[in-house]
């Protein structure tokens, strides 16, 4: 390794899921630990701005060197913690006792990702918004629009683009929603070397402070217990970012059949670069919906693996279900991340040709009148959204 | 064909996800179209009491037949619709133009598998709650049970068992709670040839509310627009099940090391006729947790090809991608429902050897002492979960 | 249960994966080792015949009706050779002792599961025979006419179908060989209790003489080991299978592309019934490719099933990973089976409008001249075909 | 990005199949075209020779920096060729024309995938050598060391450890042959802009003479047409990788079973850093196994994503399916080539307790007597290896 991009075209850019990513989280999760310590008085607020001090040097300019050293060493113990620890508490000599005391790995790889999986669940919840806002408003305006309805690769009967808009709107608003109430309720990963917190028992008289200091720190919910090998944070995560991918691959479905030469009622945004073929200067490729569609068919096989890795959970830390579950969110979440994205991009510049579905509409049915109530669908998608939205504010 | 589960053990009993269920719920789906007719005025009550009756001809003791003859013919159209309609229609010729009025195949089968899978859930649901109750009660009761805490296969340190079977309530809790929301939210399906709804605007001036009293007539919530090509609904029902699934094969695969001859911690119920061997008469098999388990490494792939299929949805109707979620759906509810039922039967009377246990932790780990505080955890969790409940039952 | 098909359109006439060719390969798998104990004069010819009468009777007219009774009783020890084994030795009281003598359930269900994936195998052969057939003669007929190669969904530069049929060909050829490979290479399944065959070993003095007579009876090569938690037969039938579906898939995007209203370059072939719509009379649905690529989307999934069992077998029996692959080779064996049935129905009868295909190439490309070699192409994939015939045929 | 293998323990050093040997796989296939066309006489030598020198240069010490500016700049044109080839013609501008001539991106980003699946499944077999030669001899030691056979998690009868570990050997043995003949068949990909190789025509008289060259070159087969959208290239070699992955998790499923606290009839090898926890030092963890068994669990998702992909190609070049196989065949490739090295690793070094397995029989079934014909098993699995490899060697 490295793995840079080369065969991920989007995510070069990325740096929410990466594995720089990671370790700036991992290194959070730790000094929040030291804080945590100094929060609840066991040790000096300056023991933490220390240990806090020296992680910023870790995670800071070299941060990419030092993944990879952690990297390489990591399969001696078969986690990164174990090394990037030692480096830490190298760092601060003095502080050694105090960084990780009481922890074990799983500890803090599971809120790293935790961390790395809500900051990703972030980033893309904006860019559901801004597609959400973009649709939105694509519904409205090609409301009433006519357009060939279009069912099992057939003609069947007129409809309205708004109405095909408002479909994406709904796919993308429950994934929004989703998306959004998933990454409010990942929770903080604790228990010690078993899940039974005699580490941390041996630090203070009630544990619970300490974790609760915890979860404070990095603003995560406090579960009741362990959940080392009950995975369903991690499941429930993997179900909201995957069905982000689908309802942009849904989206991606449709402009790929609507670019296509002979239908031609749809394009997508032009911008410098986009689009570009190595055989045919002349092309603009729909290279948006095609990365969408990319990731529509990845993700669900990797929301699987984290499905399969949860009910294959055994003892108090599993002997590989856990170590599967890694690379898997990690990349489903960089799938969601790019995908909202691009997606959002696709939606605020897709550009209509409604003589282009008017004709390919005549065409098809020449006899075909109205187009049902496809308007006042339109009408009901986006007062249920204005509704849901003015609701969630005021809550 | 016909399947009867042979190679589905555990199976042969369910009569909430088989062929014969999905004819009755289709069935039911277009008995409550023309009774909402009724309903807002359009035909007669007593039509749909003759549709009605009709129906519950088709559906009863001859139903599978029936749903032999739907199938062989369904590959004719690519559904069972068309020649089960044909069929209702034969059966009340004076009503052929009411029943299915408006309507396309594709919102009576989608509003079919909605109930099946309502049913499907609210039967792992019940199972859950037995599962909930009593893995909570074993863990209180082993509370403060001595045992081996196991992490990468090896011993670690000393735990509770209580604590151990904590962390299976939060798992079999949390698949509960959402089984039982995606339950309650899955809608009708509507929209007619397009998702436009013309042909029902051609029999009412307001469609809406002929949509409405349908749904009111099939105690299904009536989402703003049609869904054909919007698979939301089906991700979520099948990232719950799939959630059910691995929650159980959680507890299957601590249950499959407590059993083992060298751990003995653990003994499935005895029953009769379960466990049995065809070369081996005296041997016990844990029937229950294979079974759990068979259904973990299944079901994330069956809620994978829901996901892709969402995914690759296209048009007014899919062409291929909206078939596959079919029989992935009914497969995927029948696991759930299967584990929940073999699950709960699991841990109603799950054997604890305590004694063997405590000697476990013993030979491993023979200086050890203390178990941190694994009590704790597990009133912690007993608590949150009774405070769930209560506050469920106020709402 | 019973499924007879109701959601798997096109499924319902199967009768080479069904239960019920289960059943009948589970009594096959029993008779011929009674046949193999008489062949080696363990026992009288006569007991054998007796044995295969009573056989015979069991899955005779009965057959589906015996299915379920023992799917129901299977769940008792998790698989249903262990009921089944009771009813044929009810039947034939007298012989009780030799029937299975030696044998464990899995030796029976394994080698039963090889002769239905066979079974499955071959008569996917078969069909992808006349699917080869078929699409040589299209890509031969349409060597030269000119049609619009489409890349990214974009007009790209000047082909001919016959180069897009030929694509075709190379994957279901390819897939037709790797399917002929893989079953004539499935193996006999035997072992024993735990894979050393001392059962055997106490009825005959060399028990290798036996299992290859058991081998010979069911025309199965034998493995120089047991294979109980080696999965590998398994999983390499599970690729072919898989293949033939994704060849196929390929295929219906094609023509599904072809079929669109603004494209008209290929038309299904018109059958009674094929094609209709329950909301648009008038409508013809491309049902044969829909319910391909419905195949091509769900095979991936139940391959990886099989995989998964695969990698997590572990002791001499797995604890569930076995249980997992029954079902999911049953589905993914049947997918096969009617993908090759229907797939070859589609290209024997194909329609292909070349001049809608020259004048899409011309709108989109109106200034392209020339269609590359890829006449020359159509030649060379031909001519490999016939080569790889001929040479098949004089080995 | 980068991914660094932060979350891969055991990748870290994977420079087979990272982004790196990616890169330098394309400027390999890009210099051997212009060599190919030196070779038939279109250029001079010295042109290619400058070529070459260009793409040794940007292929060097510098070829991560390169890969990350051409991967951000791939979000373009959908893929990594565009940008590379801007950069490789900048570097040698006068032979801009010769370079890429005729081709198009996907000929060499999928022979690019080849060679960099064939390097990876070179390393997996010489690793797979090492695992069989280990396993061959554990099983030869331990043919008659007595052990307990255990199935569905029970104690059965009695069996050795010799005849288990001639299990493992049967699969390790079938991947290791199934990865060979998959490695040796990878093919050349070509065709231009749509499959028709107007491009290569456009440059000389027989374009297959110069595809030849280009196959030669590379030593790659050259098959009768291009396959750019016919898969099963890809789909074989991810069955190929699935399978051998899938082979070391049964293995890595019986060793996580023997070195658990109560059995300890395994133990993985010992070596510096392997097996280190973070919260308890004194503990050995089976390292090995756990990565192992994380493969096994993630590689049937990335094959099946590969097939997904194989079953949805349409056009003369798939609109979104091609782009998702890319990581999942890099990633899939990675875990078979670490799958194989740690496991031969693991298996070169396993120390065995024969004691210990005799105590755990004897504890289990006391009364039990002899191993069944496991030895004589034993030596047939290993015969027939032998006569294996030495056919092979023969041919």
């Amino acid at each position: 390794m490295p793995d840079v991009g080369l065969l991920w075209p989007g995510a070069a850019g990325d740096d929410v899921t990466d594995d720089v990513a990671v370790l700036r989280a991992l290194l959070a999760a730790e000094v929040a630990w030291v804080r945590a310590q100094a929060a609840v008085g066991r040790v000096p607020g300056a023991d933490a701005d220390a240990v806090g001090a020296a992680s910023a040097e870790l995670g800071g300019a070299a941060a990419e060197r030092l993944a990879r050293e952690v990297a390489l060493e990591s399969a001696g113990g078969g986690n990164p913690v174990i090394p990037l620890l030692a480096r830490l508490r190298a760092a601060v000599p003095e502080h050694a006792a105090t960084i990780h005391a009481g922890l074990t790995s799983q500890d803090v790889l599971d809120t790293a990702l935790v961390l790395v999986l809500r900051d990703a669940a972030h980033a893309a919840v904006r860019d559901l918004d801004r597609a959400c806002t973009a649709v939105a408003r694509l519904a409205r305006t090609h409301r009433d629009a006519p357009a060939l309805g279009r069912t099992l690769a057939q003609a069947a009967v007129p409809t309205t683009l708004g109405a095909r808009f408002a479909g994406w709107l709904g796919g993308l608003h429950a994934a929004r929603r989703f998306l959004a109430e998933v990454a409010g309720a990942l929770p903080l990963a604790y228990g010690g070397a078993a899940g039974e917190l005699s580490g941390v028992a041996g630090l203070i008289n009630d544990p619970f402070v300490l974790v609760d200091a915890w979860g404070a720190e990095l603003g995560l919910p406090v579960p009741p217990g362990p959940w080392h090998p009950t995975r369903t944070p991690m499941t429930r995560a993997a179900a909201a970012l995957a069905e982000t991918c689908a309802a942009f691959g849904h989206v991606a479905g449709d402009v790929l059949q609507g670019v296509r030469p002979e239908v031609g009622e749809l394009r997508e945004p032009a911008a410098p670069g986009r689009g570009t073929s190595s055989a045919m200067p002349h092309k603009r490729n729909p290279v948006l919906s095609v990365l969408l569609r990319r990731s529509a068919i990845a993700a669900p096989h990797l929301a699987a693996t984290v499905q399969s890795a949860a009910g294959l959970a055994a003892d108090e830390r599993s002997d590989g279900a856990w170590h599967a579950e890694w690379p898997a969110l990690q990349q489903l979440a960089r799938h969601a991340v790019v995908t909202a994205r691009l997606g959002a991009e696709l939606l605020e510049g897709l550009e209509v040709d409604t003589s282009a579905a008017a004709r390919n509409l005549h065409i098809a049915l020449p006899d075909a009148r109205g187009v049902g109530v496809a308007p006042a669908i339109v009408d009901r998608v986006l007062a249920q959204l204005a509704a849901t939205e003015s609701a969630m504010e005021e809550s």
